[in-house]
């Protein structure tokens, strides 16, 4: 991510110069601890990288990527409570570390202070960045509803886990890189091209990460492969091959699906059998190559300079096309 | 409250024509959920009310009272998790009907909705109400963060008392009634009187409650006295108490205070005395005039007409002096 180094730079810098570090500590440690434990700080360097397609002082978008950021560790801080997680980052989750009660309300402290940084542009920019910024937000927690709700049925179709994973991950990208521009002057056409951008680019690498945690190289991955399988968690991958499954195949991959073996290679060797013969891998990187073009058709489209694209599409073949 | 009626109505049906009742329901429903189970709507009440002093088409006021209830609401779903309470104006707490994950999320939805109906307004008024509606939304969490610290510390001054119920429970009521003077145009000065009103009765509502819970008269309270005592609530009582007993009667409270005895009665009756010998009841009846006053001397600087001023003086009145 070498092209993206200057805007992670910079916003490092910011997110020093700006802890929480205040009275009452109980309820502003946590934030700054789990802002401190850093992550890839993809969606604040996406914000700086579209700003910089349209204006060249990026400081100025700094504020806007804290509030994506923020608004992100937010959704981590409540979604790990959710998820019954302990660990973040390889850190423990806020909830571990502190308890239940202090990551509930230092989580909503941040989703406050989220809001807060929108106010740093002056009233007009502030009320299209706000209408943007909420939308996002209810999108996000409307993504994790259904992602709760996935887990306890069992006809999900593709339609509704496309419709999923764009709220829970794709709209905070898209809504990043569309702030950037917003705060840049972007006209509206560009600002809805980049956010589309994101968007399918975001769907993308959701499918990818999918097909990854079943078909990657071990080795690249940095982890064990199958995880979704051993938890049942019903992927792209899972819901085509129910979809194009031999009516045998299709009570066999349920009855996998509702048990959780002893020998869990087996049941991940097996399952990985059912998905080929359903042609389901393939499937998904044909779905994965079309968002990412139909992302990179929305930068084609935009009113920037050429070599100023060329960062975008840059940032699409690093994010989907890894093959870790 | 009849003087309140008309905005109750007003509010009420409102309410019934903005059900969030969408997809996901496992995400609205509970919300809608809390939201009809009532409560005494005293916040929006209060936002109309104050809109009504300069204007006199509330329904304008509408999206703005709505704001401050769902606020409220959002704070109330999340604080009984975390207080762990079981019922919530005679029904189930969303987190026992429903799962805590459930609280959590659409708890958090909330407060996007909260923030949502502030966009009602134009570009201008609106950047005022999000600046006054994010420093108290700070405040609350704050506050409640300061409660759960007091609840382990044993070196809690009165001013941090006055402080922490300032944050957790006043500001809210003055911003309601800042936003709605704001949107009817008020004055800045107009509108910081009316915020002062605000905060000071209900500065002074909290220590009646304080009172009330240990000296009011059971039947009229429609609860038994001394609820404080028993969880060993470090309310102004206690505090005062503390402040002002002889070292034996201090150190009997303290113990007093760190011990759940079978016999509930005998110890609210010897930590009254205790109270009284203090003369503790007397300095929260003092505390509370002046609160009271204090806030009345904000209205009287109002520039309204002397007639329109009468009917925060009434609701003051109403709010604190009452004897249950």
């Amino acid at each position: 991510m070498e092209f993206l180094q200057r805007y992670l730079t910079a916003f490092n810098q910011y997110i020093e110069d700006n802890r929480f570090n205040k009275e009452p500590h109980s309820l502003y440690e946590p934030i700054d601890y789990l802002m401190s434990i850093g992550g890839k700080r993809i969606r604040p360097a996406l914000a700086l990288m579209s700003y910089d397609l349209f204006q060249n002082d990026i400081e100025k978008a700094l504020p806007i990527a804290m509030s994506v950021e923020v608004f992100h560790n937010f959704s981590l801080m409540h979604d790990d409570i959710m998820d019954d997680a302990t660990l973040r980052r390889g850190k423990e989750c806020v909830h571990i570390k502190y308890n239940t009660n202090t990551a509930i309300l230092s989580g909503d402290m941040m989703l406050i202070k989220a809001y807060e940084y929108l106010q740093h542009y002056e009233p007009l920019t502030f009320a299209q960045a706000f209408t943007i910024f909420n939308k996002m937000a209810i999108e996000v927690c409307e993504g994790q509803a259904m992602d709760m709700d996935f887990e306890v049925r069992n006809n999900v179709t593709i339609p509704e886990y496309l419709q999923m994973i764009t709220y829970k991950t794709s709209v905070l990208i898209a809504a990043s890189l569309q702030l950037g521009a917003l705060v840049a002057g972007a006209s509206k056409e560009d600002q809805e091209h980049i956010y589309e951008f994101g968007k399918n680019i975001g769907i993308a690498f959701q499918i990818q990460d999918d097909y990854l945690d079943t078909f990657g190289t071990p080795d690249l991955v940095g982890k064990k492969v199958g995880g979704d399988i051993i938890q049942n968690k019903k992927t792209y991958l899972y819901l085509k091959s129910i979809e194009l499954s031999s009516e045998e195949n299709k009570s066999r991959l349920a009855e996998l699906y509702s048990s959780t073996p002893e020998d869990e290679d087996a049941k991940v060797e097996e399952v990985k059998k059912i998905f080929k013969s359903a042609v389901a891998d393939e499937y998904a990187k044909m779905v994965m190559e079309a968002y990412q073009q139909l992302a990179v058709s929305h930068v084609n489209s935009m009113n920037v300079d050429e070599t100023k694209k060329k960062s975008l599409i840059e940032f699409a073949k690093f994010l989907v096309g890894r093959d870790h």
